[in-house]
Order: C-alpha cells, then sequence, then structure tokens
C-alpha cells in the first residue's frame, strides 16, 4: 500500500531534506519515525529536495508500506514518534499510479527578506535581514515579471546538479510587504538547484540597482549566470505547497 | 552615565528575564555581554521580568556604566558581543530619574493562539496550539472589555508574588485573527505575576463554553480565582512594547 503524507517543517536543525552521511536529515528522521511506528524500514520519497536550513510549510512524500493503521489516521499516529520541528499534517492512501516527484505539478515558495539595521530574533528564523531600506514592490514586480513564463533557467541555477533539461515554466512570481518583511512568492512547474534563492538574490540586486532589467533578459537567453545574481540565504526560503493533477493536496490538512 | 537599551529577543532558550541559580537568562546573557564590550561589570534593571519562554520584541533596560563608546551606537557594539536570539534595537543616554521600571507607564503584550489538531512548527515557537474551531472575535471581545478599566486582578494572577497593591489598569484589551491565529493584545500601566497568560486562558476558557460572563466579574470583584482560569503556556506570550512618560521608545529602533 502506498501513503501519500503532508509534511511540514522547520529546516533550522536540519541538514536539508536528503539523508546525507554527515548531519541529520529531515528524511532521515522522518524514516526512523515511521519504522518506530510500524515496525519496519522504508524508504520515502518526496517531491523534491529541499536544502540545509530551508523549511517547509507543505511537503509531500510518499512510502510503500504494510500497516494496519488506517492511512487517513497515520499521520496522527506518526507524530507522536516526530520531533517538534517536524510533522504531518495530513495521510491517505496513494491513487494508482500516484509519485510524489513525478506526479507533482506545481510547486510554490516563498522566500521572505526583512529590512533592519540589527537581527531581530523573532523574524530572522524564517526571513533573511537586509540593510538600507524596504525594496520598492512596483520595481520588484517588474523583474519579477520577467521570470514568468517557459525559460531556460540554466542563470539562474546553481551548475553540477545532473538534469535533463534546464528549462521550466513559471506560473507567476509576485511580491508583496508585511510590515517590515519583504515577500517573494513563486510557482512553477518545477525548479532547479538553488532556483529560487538565486532569483530572490537577483530580484534584491536589481532593487539596489546592481543588475539591470536588460542583464536578466540576456541570461534568459544566453544562460550566463552574473556574479550580482547572488543566492539568499537558505533561512528566507519556504517550500509553501505542492499541487498535483488529480488531487490538490494543498487543500488538505 | 546612566545608558537606556531597547531589547528584543526570543524566549525560547531562556528561563526568563531574571539571573537564577539554575538556568541561563536574559539578564545573565546581557550584563556578560555588556562586561565584555567596556570592560567592567553593569547590574541591568529591565522595565519588568518576563519568565521562561516568553518572548519580548521589545524590551526597555537601563544600567550605568563608564563607557567612551557613543551612548547613541551603544547597541551596534554590543550587538556583536550577544547571541542570535538576544538583541539590542537602540540605546541613549537616560534622562534625569530616568529608571526603566518605576518609569515605565503602559506595557503591550500580546498573547497569541493558532488552531490546528496538529503541531505547526513554522508557527508553533511564538504561538500556542489549540485543538477545535478558532475562538469566536465577538465573543472574545465581549469577555476582554470586562477586563478595561482599574480593577483588582488578584484572581487573575500567581498567589505568592509580594506586590503591595494588585489593582491595575488595562487601558486596552483586544482580540484580532490572522489566517489560523487568535490574537490578543493588551495595553496596561502594568501587570500581575501571570496575568496576561492567565486573562488569554480565562479568554480561551470562556470561547469554549467553561466559564460565563458573570463568573469573570464576579472574580474581579471578589479576587477568587477559578479554576478555569487557566494558565496559557508561556510561549504564546510576547512583551510587544513599554512606553515612557518623557520619551515614547515604542518609536525608537
Amino acid at each position: 500500500m502506498r501513503i501519500v503524507l503532508t509534511i511540514t517543517y522547520d529546516g533550522t536543525n536540519y541538514c536539508g531534506w536528503q539523508r546525507q552521511k554527515n548531519g541529520l536529515s529531515v528524511q532521515h528522521v522522518l524514516e526512523t519515525a515511521i519504522k518506530n511506528l510500524i515496525g519496519n524500514a522504508v524508504t520515502i520519497t518526496a517531491s523534491g529536495r529541499t536544502d540545509a536550513g530551508v523549511h517547509a510549510e507543505m511537503q509531500v512524500v510518499h512510502f510503500d508500506a504494510d500497516t494496519k493503521i488506517p492511512p487517513e489516521k497515520f499521520y496522527l499516529a506518526l507524530n507522536q514518534y516526530l520531533p517538534c520541528d517536524i510533522k504531518a499534517t495530513s495521510s491517505r492512501v496513494a491513487e494508482e499510479g500516484f509519485h510524489a516527484r513525478y506526479s507533482a505539478k506545481r510547486k510554490t515558495y516563498r522566500y521572505a527578506f526583512y529590512a533592519s539595521e540589527v537581527t531581530l530574533p523573532l523574524i530572522d528564523r524564517y526571513a533573511t535581514r537586509i540593510d538600507g531600506d524596504m525594496p520598492n514592490l512596483k520595481k520588484a514586480q517588474e523583474v519579477l515579471d520577467l521570470f514568468v513564463g517557459t525559460h531556460d533557467f540554466k542563470a539562474f541555477s546553481t551548475t553540477g546538479s545532473k538534469v535533463k533539461t534546464t528549462v521550466r515554466t513559471i506560473y507567476s512570481a509576485t511580491a508583496v510587504t508585511d510590515g517590515n518583511k519583504f515577500i517573494i512568492g513563486i510557482t512553477g512547474n518545477g525548479f532547479l538547484y538553488n532556483m529560487v534563492r538565486i532569483i530572490a538574490g537577483t530580484v534584491l540586486s536589481f532593487c539596489r540597482g546592481k543588475v539591470t532589467m536588460d542583464e536578466v533578459s540576456s541570461a534568459l537567453l544566453t544562460g550566463k549566470r552574473l556574479r550580482a545574481f547572488t543566492t539568499a540565504p537558505a533561512q528566507g526560503l519556504t517550500l509553501e505547497s505542492v499541487e498535483y493533477a488529480e488531487y490538490d493536496t494543498a487543500n488538505q490538512s
């Protein structure tokens, strides 16, 4: 039986989603908790990896297991075995052919900055501090609009990852402010390694006058990354939701 | 020279504001940092104590010290010696006769609950999870209105603390919702031990039908605490601001 779980985690204390030799991963903690609950080892597949320090409001995973625990109650039983910074929010039996990664149609990430002269402990855990004024919302939206559509995002990814294609489709990219926070939301059919963090860093660079609209447009055509396309720190990034064609898990909780 | 500092902290890892034999306090960390910065030991006085696990968006403290660091730049120098969960946000020379505790005129606290079947790690650090539906905002406001004004708050405090009087004045008490969060904001001239947490617990009890308006009204007259006046957990409480007559530190940063 294939079970689909939605989970949420604070990535601060983890080396990322994926198991690694050096460091505690979310995957490791989750697989251990499931083993402790059902008695058998399982391998969990996520909709995609998140890096060290990146958070998830909603991540979707699946695993195959034999268990007598009713699938729609599985998440409640599992939470007894999970630490306070990783929790399951729903569970169900997967429909025929469901795969957490390959069946995913859309993912939404948000990246949060906050403008402050000093680190603010009550905000800093889930947002990245920036010096100076708040970025101009209208300016930020102008450059974000360039990313919407189907493009080769090679210039906005960290090289070295093996992918068949660096072409992705962005459905929406918007900026909003909330108090001293400046938040970028991006929905796409998939994201390259570090892509959201590099887009967030580039938007900030643009708002600070360190990169032009032309340079961003060119990079989407040439695939050449400029130095001003900086990678914004992990702590400001949160995976907000993953959507599937048949079954919109964003509406589950 | 008396220096006034505004600070902000995440109380999760501390045994509260005040120095204690067993446990690391915010006061201890701050006094150590100042000693490391200026070379001499100082004793810091805060506007009031916060309990273990309680946060501060703005706490005001003072101390007397000889230093060549310009007072209005002191907070920036100090931040180099502070951990990431305690930071100074402003500093200045105190006006004649200023005392962080005795000169304080108004304090504002907020208490945050969130409604969720499971613990949500990205919210749980600064809010308390509650089961069931969101409390009714209108109902909550009705009972909060009873607290506004000058009353004997003996029934809404933890006994054992030595205070001259249990009479306090509440200037405003309001409830708002923000997504799945339910937030109570209270401004008063001072608060008894656990007073905000007991008021928050009582508001929740009232919204859940476990206590009546009459019982709350009576308790404000008789000083008798009922079992349903529960103390809400520390993690949901944040000291938002402290105001002074001559100098409104809420406008400083």
